[in-house]
């Protein structure tokens, strides 16, 4: 058991007149301010009868109420399921079922959404407004980093999304194990564009409370204004994923990134080489990674040493981490392709009430990612496919699994297949074979159908019809043969 | 219970090519060559049958051959004794006794030390020169945090050296913790010239490996080749006392250092305030720092932006440490004195042996430090007397208790009190009140009879002879009155 301070409280003792986080429009906010404000809402909170251990969701993009409910819910001791805001109604209950949700905090702009759920799921509902009771309670000074402070859903192949239990000490070894690879500059800020309900954005609040650093908190990627953080309001590190830094290098020309401009943190998903060369040309400093929920971000990342002489590869793993590549569970030999495995302390300890899916996926402390990947003989990491079947549209992740499931229940639908298709801008997206039950059904009235229940980035931008779907003796669908239909040209 | 891969290993496989440790003739050795040298001599240990758990004692001043030393034994799972090389033999006999000793290690400049011990305890004895066995063997590729990877004496108030039990934990906490209110600088050089065998220069160590920095590895305090080495080297960190730091401001005169130079780090006792300002006049940083052995290093330490704003202050806890003052059970309030304690995951699980001194010294994982201080009203940590009766000299602890039970077994003394006056050398030197038995013992004969038993700093600088001590009427004894006698004059 490992006892420390509350983080905010901590930041708060030593810097108290920081800069916590700035917004877009300037408007900024010490960690002194964020530590009051978290603990009114806490306060809040917990006159409502909250109390430790309660699974509380909340629904927002990103702005500052988001990060004071973050911290909040620490002070309080709650576990937080953070929601895709993106999500449908009918995924959003089926976390607040399975994760035995009993509270929920909204943005305002999410009340529709956060009213029509009440007709599905029974919670109390409160908005992210900053509370003012009249008196601040008193809250535990230390936390235990075995505690659990979120659960994190994420859908894995098998179509059902699971739970991501990640604790304390999951995200403070993060933290401190990305700053033993980027160090750690009094200078430093960290622009926030990413959504904080996904593990690469709300890692960045954290390291901002354990460094002591301010972060520059965007909405969402807004080009112009990251380009104008970068090149004017001092950001010296961003996170992005493939999408966003093609767009950002369009932007930036011919310039040059102030000489202070020191990282592009590069996740969610392999970035193509001409990308990367690019960046090379105009000397910003890409730094590739691979992680995912269950790693609380980062997991590798590739050093400033070796940018340039390891392009494609994601690095080696952090500090405290550790990797191997097992197949027939046997260790590759170098340059041998195998499943990713990994193990260390920011390495969840498993998944809500999944104990099947922990014992398929956890061993002896290692979790079988489902990744496949090789070693160099310098010992880096090549990731050459994601999670099987995984396609990663525009940094979030999609699992055809998921979508063959919605589709089999819809309408006049025999049979489907989902694969992932190159995409210019978004880098994959989903396209979906389909056997029809009648002729009543078109791509149109599917498509119509299928967005009732699943978010936008996870709808097929295609459907393709066919008589049959290739599938082998056992019946399991052949995706590899559906690919192979397109190249030849299929039938829309 | 937390695994990671063995630091050296780790490092080796992140860095191979980047300088470890650079020596004061500009020798340098890779991380790489660090794990070679450290498992062919591991290699060496495992095969006269050493193992993990064993206890082995080292005796050396700084030198590679140390730390490799130092990671060989990691290597297979031993508890490393460091020895202090100023001790006399009857103080290192009494350590490896208490410590159940099994293996001992010596540099070739202490053989005869090494062979004269073994004249008084049994173990094997091996030099520190490099080995070359034929074939490396494998050794555990993982570090148990939980595990103790060290025992270092530190004599106490009681006057009986008591073995403090470091863990691989406690070691990796301090080296984040000092990363997360320093920074990490892609260029630090940190300049080790404190002994390795205290926890002040041993951290150090750990650092480079964790961190990925060369280190700088003096012997001792040779004033000129360190300021070469600052002026000139690169180094960017220096560890001092009091008194190297002094002599390092006297040598730099009017010049200034180089820009990229960023810390002194401060440690081993309170620093005139003078010095401070000089410093500062000079564009210094001085990190004033508050730690002991049973906190593996710095446990407090200012920070940049406060250094100017509060000098004299030893700052705050790092990030994961929390502090009070307490004074009879009670917290104390702002600016007032008491005794300080600390908690963290750096702090020490307890002495080696010693269920009565732990009973006393934690309570629900506080350690009661003995010494006195306050907080301002910002938080600052202002020590105000070390532990009761400490003496710091030269960056060395001497305890009143341990000189007066020697001198107590001396022959023609009665009674015996110690006290420390303040020297313009060591900053505090001990000093001897004595009450002798007939009149045939000199302070001359004194000395000499003590210096069979004290290392050369602990031996008093002076003897004073009294009628009769003053004491209590429970006997004990009153140590400021030695104090005030000396103030107004005492006969030596």
């Amino acid at each position: 058991m490992t006892m420390m301070p509350n983080w905010l409280d901590k930041r708060a003792y030593l810097t108290p007149n920081l800069e916590a986080i700035v917004l877009k429009n300037g408007e900024s906010y010490t960690f002194k301010q964020l530590q009051n404000d978290s603990k009114a809402y806490a306060t809040f909170l917990s006159q409502q009868g909250f109390k430790k251990g309660d699974h509380i969701a909340v629904l927002s993009s990103n702005c500052y109420e988001f990060a004071v409910v973050v911290h909040a819910l620490h002070y309080i001791g709650a576990v937080a399921f953070l929601l895709n805001t993106r999500l449908t109604t009918g995924e959003l209950v089926f976390q607040l079922e399975d994760g035995e949700v009993s509270g929920f905090i909204y943005h305002p702009t999410y009340e529709n959404t956060a009213k029509e759920l009440l007709n599905h799921h029974p919670f109390s509902i409160f908005s992210t407004n900053l509370k003012k009771p009249e008196e601040i309670i008193e809250f535990p000074s230390e936390i235990n980093l075995e505690d659990v402070s979120h659960i994190l859903y994420t859908s894995g192949t098998t179509g059902h999304p699971k739970g991501v239990q990640l604790t304390y000490g999951n995200h403070y070894w993060s933290a401190t194990s990305s700053a033993l690879n980027l160090g750690i500059d009094e200078k430093d800020r960290w622009l926030l564009s990413l959504p904080m309900f996904h593990v690469g954005g709300l890692s960045i609040l954290y390291r901002s409370v354990i460094y002591g650093m301010p972060v520059h908190l965007h909405e969402k990627f807004d080009l112009e204004a990251i380009h104008h953080d970068i090149m004017e309001g001092g950001v010296t590190i961003v996170s992005v994923v493939t999408v966003m830094l093609e767009q950002l290098m369009e932007r930036l020309g011919s310039d040059l990134y102030p000489d202070s401009f020191r990282c592009m943190l590069l996740g969610g998903g392999p970035a193509p080489k001409v990308l990367l060369e690019q960046c090379q040309q105009k000397q910003v400093p890409v730094y590739q990674s691979y992680g995912m929920t269950e790693t609380a971000s980062q997991f590798c990342t590739l050093d400033k040493g070796s940018m340039l002489s390891k392009i494609g590869s994601s690095g080696k793993p952090l500090f405290p981490g550790q990797l191997k590549i097992v197949e027939n569970n046997q260790e590759c030999s170098v340059n041998e392709v195998g499943e990713i495995e990994v193990k260390g302390p920011n390495v969840t300890k498993g998944y809500w009430k999944r104990p099947e899916a922990n014992d398929k996926t956890f061993q002896d402390g290692w979790l079988k990612t489902g990744d496949l990947g090789y070693l160099d003989e310098d010992g880096f990491l090549y990731v050459v496919d994601r999670r099987k079947d995984l396609i990663i549209s525009g940094g979030e992740n999609v699992y055809p699994a998921e979508i063959e499931s919605i589709f089999k229940g819809l309408e006049g639908i025999e049979d489907v297949g989902v694969v992932g298709v190159k995409d210019e801008r978004w880098g994959e997206v989903p396209v979906a074979f389909v056997v029809k039950k009648n002729n009543a059904v078109t791509a149109e009235t599917i498509l119509h159908d299928a967005s009732q229940y699943l978010a936008k980035y996870k709808v097929p931008k295609k459907v393709y019809f066919l008589e049959e779907l290739p599938r082998n003796a056992s019946r399991k669908l052949q995706r590899h043969k559906l690919l192979e239909l397109l190249e030849g040209g299929g039938s829309s």
